[in-house]
């Protein structure tokens, strides 16, 4: 049994993540609870029964287990004013505590309720699946969705401390540890070389419980290097777009079909389709792509849009991203495997042949 | 005509607040507009006709206008939801600037929109009402209310800058404008009693512009003061709660009524109560409660409770402040006319016999 002790220092502010096995069973040793007044457990209909209850046993304080409808389409404005009600009708004060229980919507959304809470209460981050691990649940970001616009309504507030109990991973279905990967294949092609053939190499389930807490590790550790240059997202944190522009505009279009697109895979086709736009650019060889698309085929994800899509609809989508700029688009894009770049400029042609390449 | 000129900086961030006269007409002279992608003007169905379209004409970008119900009904998420919509339906991105054109609703929710819109854009604020100005508009706390809980969903945003154009206070109701004494009057008791002395001489509408002016720029420096040593309401700008405790109980049940106080008006019936706490503590002598109560009658403000009010109700409302903590109520009271003291407590017994004297 192994615990990993990172620190986040944001701000002056100081984030723990803890990664190691039965992290649930061991919350009340991590953190001093005994200083909130009051404790919310915040998670979705399918994690929450899971894992809240064994959770709530840490815990002196009487605990609040606010459960809500599982899915991206509980990351909006009328859930947030559910679970503030709640809290408000459970007379949370000022020094009461979230509990974030559950995979990036939940880290989002609960994180989003705990920075606008009478102005901002403490939070504690517990992800359950890769994605809400490695990402969504390190950095800050939180926010909820209006309509089809990602993320347009959120802030910036930092968890207390951040939980990975690996064990919770062994519930997740193949599909989303798999899809998992694509944020982790994405912080090998930005920051490591080495670890995007490592992470590469195999299928994700066939990784042990030793390698997994490795990679958890890992990524979260170039996550958490990246943000601390930059909380705000003003520099350096733009590296963390890799495959994002293209990867949301595919994420959304998917949403309107019968078989939607998990996020990271959806970031998997954006990863494809920047990488060949650094290729048509003269900024890799043909070799790099082809290494960059055969790892990400090798993970099991996929490297091409698995619906008819228009390409306009795809090229309205991406220029109305949320990271735009007076209408321009800012693409982080990669020097070779292992080193991302911001803030370029793509010419429209070179765009849409990127955009024919991922399309079937 | 006279600009008088406040920085206020916090968490290195720098706010001014420029006084005068006819500065809507100047605006375009007091910031520079042109690094915006876009401006929108949030105000309400009031204000928003005076002044919205003479404000629109300092401009050279498109401006987007968006009016919404005056009054504090406005003050909830539904609004707050249309408003990101219509930002996001007219492409507003990260370098767009909301300007929040009103009262304290117009501030408090336009800068709450401010603070969540992408996770937070820069913001103006001109505030065209007493208390606008030299309360809400300033120090950057800004929310909605939840129903009947008032700014339970916040966050603390600064604006770029304040303009208080006094001339826009020609157009205020003699009742508003009095309203607006009572922070001023607040303001005085806490930090300043020649300032208290001299603010309930008369009645707020036999004041000259000159003197108006003085008045607001010196209220303004006094929140300033308080507000720069402790942005996040720890400590010291607990101070500008004297008044508020009871006045937000008050403020509450009396919106139930036909005839609701403004917030004002029920904060000068709290500060009376609250002064008579300290005098009952023996913390201020009789006669210092007499003046106290003799100044906010000069000025026209009540002193008591105007309906027919159970001291239970009341009681229950106050024990459910947002400010307690773990059920305690840290009171913000006087030493003496001129000097507030934080974090007292106050016996059951004293706080009945307090709001015996507010009741008719």
């Amino acid at each position: 049994m192994k615990t990993i002790d990172l620190e986040i220092s944001v701000n002056s502010r100081h984030t723990r993540i803890f990664i190691g096995h039965a992290l649930i069973e061991k919350m009340s040793g991590l953190v001093n609870v005994s200083k909130y007044s009051s404790i919310a457990i915040i998670s979705d209909s399918i994690v929450g029964p899971l894992y809240a209850s064994k959770l709530k046993q840490q815990f002196i304080q009487d605990v609040l287990i606010h459960l809500f409808p599982s899915g991206e389409n509980s990351k909006n404005l009328s859930i947030a004013e559910k679970i503030y009600k709640d809290l408000a009708h459970h007379g949370f004060d000022r020094k009461s505590l979230i509990i974030n229980l559950g995979g990036g919507v939940t880290t989002d959304l609960g994180g989003f309720v705990a920075a606008t809470y009478m102005r901002g209460i403490e939070s504690i981050n517990i992800p359950t699946t890769v994605e809400g691990m490695v990402d969504a649940s390190i950095g800050g970001k939180v926010g909820v969705n209006l309509n089809h616009w990602k993320n347009y309504v959120g802030a910036f507030h930092q968890p207390k401390i951040i939980v990975m109990d690996i064990d919770t991973l062994d519930t997740l279905s193949i599909r989303n540890l798999t899809a998992g990967f694509g944020e982790i294949i994405k912080h090998g092609l930005i920051a490591d070389k080495e670890y995007f053939e490592f992470v590469t190499s195999k299928k994700p389930k066939d990784f042990c419980k030793t390698e997994s807490t490795e990679i958890i590790s890992r990524s979260s550790k170039i996550k958490k290097n990246i943000v601390e240059q930059d909380v705000h997202e003003s520099g350096k944190r733009k590296l963390l777009n890799f495959g994002h522009t293209i990867g949301h505009a595919i994420e959304s279009l998917s949403l309107e079909t019968k078989h939607p697109l998990l996020h990271g895979e959806a970031v998997a086709i954006g990863m494809v389709a920047e990488a060949m736009i650094c290729q048509l650019a003269g900024m890799v060889s043909p070799k790099t792509l082809q290494s960059i698309v055969a790892g990400i085929r090798n993970v099991g994800l996929p490297t091409k849009i698995p619906f008819r899509v228009k390409q306009n609809n795809l090229l309205g989508l991406i220029q109305k991203d949320k990271k735009n700029i007076s209408g321009e688009i800012q693409w982080t894009l990669l020097e070779s495997i292992g080193n991302g770049i911001i803030n370029q400029k793509v010419s429209k042609n070179i765009l849409k042949k990127a955009l024919e390449y991922i399309c079937n």
